[in-house]
This record gives C-alpha cells, structure tokens and sequence, in this order.
C-alpha cells in the first residue's frame, strides 16, 4: 500500500533529522530566543532578499492562520475568503473561535480575483455588517491552482486602495514557488502581501511555519499572540533547527521541485490517457475524475481521498506528492493507471 | 556557561531521536490517527492501569490548558487557581482569550486546600458572578511542590461535593511522581482527578503533553476543540513516537528520577551550607535565596532565573534540573556554591 | 414625510406608556426578579399553554440571538442559517463574535428546507470542521414569509433525528401569527423549536424581546449568560411591565394584525397594478419592484428601503408598516401609487 | 417596607415619563441616528464643554464596560482594576468573556494610586504575561467614595506615561460629581481620562449610559461594537429622549444632589449615634456596621444589602439613596436608627 493521500504521510527530510542529531545536546534559550531560531530567521530573510520583515516560526498552519488573522484585527473586521480556502472549510471554525466573520466568495480554481473582494467590501456598507478587512489567499491553493504575479499584483493593489490586508497561507508555497507555471519570487510576494507565511510541515520539516510579517503596524507585540494561542514552543530550537537547515542552501525548493515533478509525471499521464481533470494542476496536488470501478481497484494498492461523487459512476478524487514520493511508486502507480483507465 | 534556566534547554533524549530516524519513511496517517500514536496511547494506558480514559496527544503545555478548560467550561463557568498557578501568571492570558475568568486564591506553597475552594465557591453567590467549575492545580507546582495523596484525595472530595471538575497540569508530572517525597501513583491520579496531563516536553522530549481525559461527559468531540485551537498536528505521528519511547519501558520515569536526584544533591549542599530556601523542594526546581554578590559570581558560569528581590542584598533564584543535567557539571555547580557561600 | 422604513419609527403603545407611568414610583427588585416581571411571565406562559418553559425578558434581537446562541453550544458546534437570516447579515457578526461560525444555505423566500439541513450536516463529516448544532430560523423570516404548520413539523423532526436545536427568531412573530396565511399557535410552535422568542420591540413595546427555553437542557444557569453578555437590565420592570402590557390580553396580537392589514392593503394595490414582488408577503414587510423614477418621485413624501438595484431602471424597495401606522398616511400612499405606477 | 436597597428600584423620573409621551409618535429613524439622540448628545457636549469627543447612548454599564474595553484593546492587552472594581467582581466575567484578563490591585477605599498601577506595569514584563493597557476606574466607586483632581490628575499622569488607557466607569457619576467632596467637574474628567461614561439608570433614567470617547485614536468605527455586542437599541429614541431631558437643563445633577444629601443624612445620624462605618462616605452609598439584632429589626421595615459579617455579632450593610427616596422614608428610618442603635 502506498500513500498518495497528502504531503505529511512520512517524517523529515533525512538532513533534517541529522541536525537535531547534531545539535541535540547543545543548550539553547526556549521560546524561540535561540541561536537556531535566529539563524533561520536570517537564512529566510536573506532568501526574501530584505531585512525590514520580522518572521516568526510557528508549528502548524491552522495555528498560523488564527494567530495573524486575531492579532491583525480589531473585532468587527472580517475576512474575506474563496469558498476553498483552508480557514472556511477546514479549520473547525478556528477564525470564528477567535471572534472573527469569514466572508466568503466563490472565486475561480480556489483563488480570488479583485472583482470578488469589490463585490465583498461594496456589500458590506455599514455598522450592521462586519467590516471586510483582511483578504485571505492560498498559493498554492486547495485545490492546486496558484497565482501569477499579474493576478497577485492586481489583489495587493485593489488591497491597498481598499485598505484591506493581504494575507498568505503558504502552507504549500514551497510547490508554488517552485511550480513550472509560477513567474513570483518571495521577494515579489513580500512586495505584495501584508504577511505570508513559508509552510515547512508539508515540505519536509516534522512541524513549523515561517510567517513573514512585512506591514510594520502588524508586528508589534507578535510574540505575545504567539504565546497566548499556546504556540510559542519551549523547545523552540525544534522549529529553528528545522528551518536552518531547509533555507541553508535550497534544500526546501529542491524538496518541493520534487513533489511537483512526481505530481506533474502522473498528470501527464492522466492527460494522455483522457482521464478529466478539476483543473489542470501546475503543482503538487492532483484532482482527477476517475470512474468508480477504478477507483476501487486503485484503492487496493494506493491510499488517497475520495473528495465527492463527480456523477453516478464517477468520482473526484485528490493524489497529493510531496518531497518524500518515491520515483519508483510513481512508476508503479502510473503502470497501473495506464491498465485500469 | 551551563544552564539551570529551566528544563527544556536540551533536545531530546537520543533513544526519541533514535526513534524518529528508524520510523522516518514509513507512511502515516495524518493528524494523530496513526499507529505510533495508537500505540503510545495504549502504553500510556497500561500504566495509567484502565482502559476507560482517553488520551490526546497535543503539542504544548499553554495550548492543553487553554484547549481543556475551554473544552470544559461553558461561557460563564470560570476556573480556581493558585496565584502561582501557570494558568494565571505566564500564559499571557491564554484563558480569558478563551472566555473563561480565573479566580485566585493565595494557597500554600503553590498548592490549593480545600478551604481555599470553599471559599471562592461561597464567595460566587449568583448570576451577577462567574461560576466556579474548574479546579486547576499543576503537580509538580511552579515553585516545585508537590501534592501528597492526602492532599488531592482532600481535594477531589470536595470538588465532587461541589459540583467542580478537578484538573491538574502535569507539565512536570515525572518530577512529582518521582520524588522520594512522593505517595501518589499514576493509577491514583487517575481516580481522583477528571482530567490531567503527563508532560513530555520538560522530560525529554521534543514537544509533547499527554492530555487524560477520566471523566465520561468531558470525552465527547474532543478531537474537534484540538483542531480548532491549532494543536492538531498535520505530522501527529511526532507526538507519538516521542510518547511511544518514553512510555515503551520506564524511560520516562528514569529521566525525571536523573532530573530530581540532581537537584536533591544541589539543594542538599545549600541546606548544608545555610542557605536559606523559599521551600524545601522535593522535585527538579529549587529556589535559594542568596547574596547578590554571589549571584553575579555565579551568573558568570551558570544561567538561571533571578525571579525577584529578597531583601536589600539577597534575591531568589531559580535553579532547574532535567533529564539531560550533567552530573558533573553539578558536581562543579557544587564547588563553586562552596566556595562562594 | 411618511415613513414605512421600518417597524420601530415611533415610541411605544400608549398602553405601554401608561403602564409605566402608572407604576412608575413602585419599588421593584432589580434585574427582572421584579413583580412585574413574574406577571409577565406568567401571562405568556398562559397564551403557550404550558408551565414548564423558562422565559426571560432580553432588551433587544441582536443581543437575544447572541446570548441564547453562545449559551447554547459548545465552542466547535455551529449554527445552520438561511443567506438571508438576520444573524448572518445584519448582526455585525455578533454570533462569530462569540465563537461560532454560521453555515448557510440559500434557502427559499429566507426560509430553509429540511433538504438544507441534511445537506448542511453531511457536509460536515469530522472533525476538521464545525460541528452543525443549532438551526437558526426566523418567522415572519427578513423577507416576509412565514413557516407553516407542516413546514416547521419537518424541520422539528429533522432537527430531532440529527441531534440539532431548532431555534426561532421571532423578533417579528406578532406579524407571522396573525397573518392571514398562518396556520401555527404559540402553542404548536413550543411544540417545535427548542426555544424561541417573541418580539416586543417591533410590535409596540420600546424594547423587549421573550425569549422562551423549551428544552430543559438549555435552562440551566440561563442568567448567567444574560448577565455576562450586558442584558440584564438593572431596571428589569422597563422589560416586565412592557410585556405585562401586550400580554394582558390580546393587545400583542391586535397590534401585530393592524400591521399585516396595513401592508396587505398596499400590497392589493401593487398587485392590481401589476408591480412586480420579490414575494407575495403574508406579513408586515413588503418587496415591489418599481422603476426608479417611480421610487424617486415616491422618496420625495415617503422614506422606505431601497435594497438593490433589480435591474438598470427598477429597484427592490421595501415597505414595512406597524402597529403604529395610520390608515389615512397608507390610503394617501396607495393614491400615489396609483397616480405613479 | 421602604427600599434603601439600590439606586434603581423606581422607574423614571416624571419628566423623562412625560418627553417620552410628548414624543411617543413622532417618527424617527433608528439606531441612534435619531434626532432626540443628536441632541442630547449636543447638550452633553455642551456640559463637558468641548466638541470634539465622540458620544454613543448604551443601555446599560456592564454593556458599557464590556463594549468600550473589548474595542479599545488588542488580544494580549489587560485591564488594572481595583479589587473591588465592577468587571471584576460583578459583570459574570463580562471583559474576559471578551478575552481580556482583569489584573486587579487591592487599591484603598475602592480607588487606584499610581503606585499600583506602576506595581502592575513593573510586574508584567515579557510576552509570557498579558500586557496591561488599559486602568479602569469607577467614579464614585463600589463603595461610595470617590476620586479627588489630584488622584485622578495623578492617575492620568502616570497612564500617559506607561503608555496606558484611563477609563472611568461613571455609573454613579451624578453623585460623585454633585458630591460635597467632590473638585471636579466633566471638563476635567473629560481632559484627564480617555473615555468615560455619564450613568442615566442610576440617576433618573429607565436605562442608558452616556459613553464619552475623548481620545482620537479609540473613536474609529465604534458603532460596529455596539452593534455587535448587540446595543444598538433599534429604538436609540429610548436613549435620546432620556438623556436630552436630563441634560436640557441641570435636571441630572439636582438628581443626583438629591440622593447625596438623603445618604448624609442618614450618615450623619449614624455618625452621631458612633455607628462605625467602612467608610465616611461622600456620595449616595453608605456603609454601616451595625449588630446583627439591629440589622433584623431594620429589615422589618426597610430593604437593603446584608453585604458580610463583621465579626460575631456585627455585619456591614450597604444603604443606597437615589434621586427618588422621599426625604419622609429617611426621616423616619432615622428615628427607628435613633431608636434601636
């Protein structure tokens, strides 16, 4: 049985793994006050290409996502979301836990357009209606898609013109940034967005974000949000350690090149074999509609997600690559889908 | 420079690291459904000596006190704490973020008494005040105390009469059940409180605390509070194979035993030598009272926390031993608090 | 200038006037433990036909759904409601304010369907999302229409078989009982929904929502809430003297009928001269399409809603009338409307 | 039996009764956007004697409290408070039900000193604790006294200068400013503290509060938190129409003139007759310590708070005048104090 269910199905990068090792013993000040911590920072902020961000590692994405959104707000200050955004869906109401409304937009391919946040803020007219505030954005997104810079170029300036924040969720920016299909730099993206962050749970690290805070006004007391969501790690040397070693060299985009060059070998195959796609994906997830029958005899030798019946004999399902997919398994996988489909 | 700071300033013991490199590759279900976390669960059952409870393994020791309580409480329901109790004084709020009031009492030692409850459930007297209906208490305590068998059995009886839920932050739960002033037995702590935890992340490893959850009503749709504050981790097999080790023989007892008898040999020295003690500490934290001059002798070799001023010319110190404490570098600490006292 | 802005553009009763007046110097007990209170309550409970509800007296709609809401969940269940219900739009997310999110589902004429629900409920499979608990629906709804008999057993029953509450906004439930369409009592509706509420301040009252709890489970400690969320009046007769009032005899119910009449004869009006509606209204808020400069001509001696644009020359408006609108303001405005339609 | 219980056991004040029937069936358009509102709050700002602050009509003071607290701070941010501080003990945990934690100071005779609240700021030092921000003070407090121009000249001195916000609960403002102790007027409150509220339930009105926002930078969008929390009466005519007929002339302060000079009365006796007292008492309050025997022979007449033994034999009362106790019930409750103490 192999798993193409998502990008977190094995531990870490095996160098990774030999840091910890490495540095096991050495002591080190908690909460993130390290020497590792500080250095990943500077490795991020050297790759990000300036030094005016303040960045801060958290363990997961959800977390992420809570702590900037409630620390960027004031309480009536909404979110304005796509339909697939990780923080509608997925996140058990974790925004609305902090007090927080997510507007939502049905958007395209699971992203934005500035003609949705128009439409959001101009709906929302007056004291009886949350204020629209921050736009929240995946890249690459839930299902796969990901922003050019003309699209995320338009987003920052209806932003700004709106005085709304853009927001990031990077937990797959690794397969984004590393996508044939992308024309954005980190540095672009820190032009653009108020905060993004860098996702390392799903490229290879064990846990740990990077959020790169850019707006000044966003930064102060950040750590105090960090603590008060219980996120800021005694042992925060776990997620500096981590993160040094991804932005060393370029270890984390050699990692997500990976996931998106297996994804891109079972997509062309898909293709080739006419099997219909949700969208043509130019990263690590892949959203093909498969009959039911194959599914089933897929599902023998493989693990993934069944998403939701596409028509009665059909579904939609999700297979997902990461840095840890084995050539070998996608081989196998793709000598099978050319015998079932 | 050697640290006393506190017991997270090390990485793991080797044998977890030895375990996250031997289970790396191997696949995983996601978020805390997988077998190293099955596994962990069913170990930490057999000692706990019952079936009938349920475990979640969650990151860190603010977030399973903010994720338990608001899972506990409703609304108006509030929490009874030590004025040492963590929960009030270094989470930067983490409960009232929740919703939920702390009330205070002095306690002794860091310890609650049952007249201490009584007295705060008789002073909330109706709906223009919160309602008392958590007890917390944290054993080891923050000023390194523990609780006798006596004491908690004192303490849930009158929880139950009044209707309150009893739960202990077991942060430095090895530290308690280890001390050679101990009389209380896992198996115990499990039939007089409703909800506690065994703290990894001060004894060895990465992250991780081991939430029990005794009491039937407080079970349901626990999964979903842990999602919704972040704490789900995508890689939960992290937290299982850290609890997995510790829990697989004694290890997790032998580490807090290393930590205590370290901090027994140092605080025997400072009885022996004259120096004054906030409390005879029978667990990893010790807290002398010394000159200031001899503070800033020792500040040159050593870190730890200066908590506050004593008097004009004395102050207290913090001093915390752990699993990784070298017993030679106590054995130096011990010649220099000889030659400077 | 006439305005059929709303249902709550003049004072109160006169009866209601009077009744404060008239017991203006009588000592009362503060926050709602007040005589005049407990009459009211006790009236109410008559007209439901049952003893064994809880009923309190809340200032105002808004706080009424955020205080009964967020007593009612636990932090990671969700409220199921119509695009169009009050709580979603129009609260400045009070309900989110509190912690939960709201699903919504489009619904038909601002009512949901059994179908809705199930759908709402399957949807969500586990536990990284919210959990649905509480249907939230109003009647007379914010466009109008109302639940019937047979309407409202179907949601009851699918409420019961998925374990969800079935709360009813009733800030305008005069006009849904007295419309000529109405097939429900007071006594059927206690029959359906877990709780539900009575509206003062839209049928004659100055302030003064009835919430009525019909489940046992959601009684406990329900004051708390209401003292928590700032509702509890210190002056709690301004609520029970009110309410004493419109349920001494069947003032609460003519109030409401003149209001449905006055609208049901403009109403008759728009028909026979074939304006469009949004809906046929059963109730006391009317939606004609009319052409702009219809509207404008007709803005400059009435004020009313102008909701959206329909299409480039004709927009939604909305008439409301109430208990206080005079027959002789709605025969002039129905004389204009034939002059101008 | 005759009510020294509290300051609301009556209605209105006859001339509120009467603006509220002379205006009964003007029309008005809701949610404080009424022309009774604008004008009373153009009186008010007359009597502070400045144009540039901003002025909302809230029902009630836990509302009040709760509202402006949770939209003046950030996440992390705290309230100092003294002991006896109405959020603290008597609003159900209405402020940490919004997420902020309530640092309390023992303070002296229910007022804050500037050491406190440097003991406080001294106190909480890293991102571990909450950061205190904002210091609420009641004026008169909960046990009568009040603040003189030099304490709260202090006061404002050491908030600028730690960076704090100073807030005034003015629930019993009437009495403390019309207090024969009392040095300052509203134009000095309103240049030493950022925002404060004018209480109308306590002193005349059926409800409402006059929150008074001095301070720029808190003004911004502050309907949406009324809105929220569900204070925005659609009724706001309710609000307007009291305050205008309180502040049209000096009706507010001869109220509340009136209910000091019944509470000196009363003390007075007390003091001639060597009854021991908590506290002299300047305003409408009283704090007698009377034997219990006379405390039940009083109660045959009057009703009034039994607030806690004294000792053995002796309990503290609490007596509350207003601006509707009749000048005969305080002379014959005197001549039964003359008889029985």
């Amino acid at each position: 049985m192999y798993s193409f269910m998502n990008d977190y199905s094995e531990g870490a990068h095996p160098r990774i793994l030999q840091a910890l090792l490495e540095t096991n013993l050495e002591q080190a000040i908690g909460y993130g006050l390290d020497q590792f911590t500080s250095e990943a920072v500077q490795l991020i902020k050297e790759k990000i290409g300036r030094q005016d961000v303040d960045i801060h590692l958290i363990p997961g994405g959800t977390q992420t996502n809570l702590i900037a959104i409630s620390a960027f707000l004031r309480p009536h200050e909404a979110v304005i979301a796509p339909l697939t955004g990780h923080v509608e869906v997925h996140e058990t109401g974790a925004i609305e836990a902090t007090g927080h409304k997510i507007i939502t937009k049905e958007g395209r391919e699971g992203k934005l357009s500035p003609a949705d946040i128009i439409e959001a803020v101009e709906f929302h007219c007056d004291e009886h209606m949350v204020k629209p505030k921050l736009v929240y954005i995946s890249n690459s997104t839930e299902v796969g898609s990901i922003y050019t810079k003309a699209e995320l170029t338009a987003l920052g300036k209806v932003c700004r013109e709106h005085n709304l924040l853009l927001f990031m969720d990077g937990a797959r920016l690794g397969s984004a940034l590393t996508s044939t299909k992308n024309d954005l730099t980190l540095i672009e993206i820190a032009s653009l967005v108020d905060a993004f962050y860098i996702g390392g749970t799903k490229n290879g690290a064990l846990i740990g974000e990077a959020l790169v805070i850019i707006t000044d006004s966003l930064k102060e007391d950040f750590r105090y949000h960090i603590k008060q969501k219980g996120a800021l790690l005694a042992k925060g040397r776990l997620l500096g350690i981590q993160f040094r070693e991804l932005f060393r060299d370029n270890l984390f985009f050699e990692l997500a090149e990976h996931a998106n060059l297996m994804a891109a070998k079972i997509q062309d195959t898909l293709v080739a074999l006419g099997c219909p796609l949700l969208l043509h994906s130019p990263s690590n997830q892949l959203f093909p509609i498969m009959p039911n029958q194959v599914i089933a005899e897929l599902a023998k030798d493989y693990s993934f997600e069944i998403q939701r019946k596409a028509d009665e004999n059909h579904s939609l399902i999700r297979l997902v690559t990461s840095w840890a997919t084995q050539e070998s398994a996608v081989d196998e996988f793709i000598e099978d889908l050319k015998r079932l489909l």
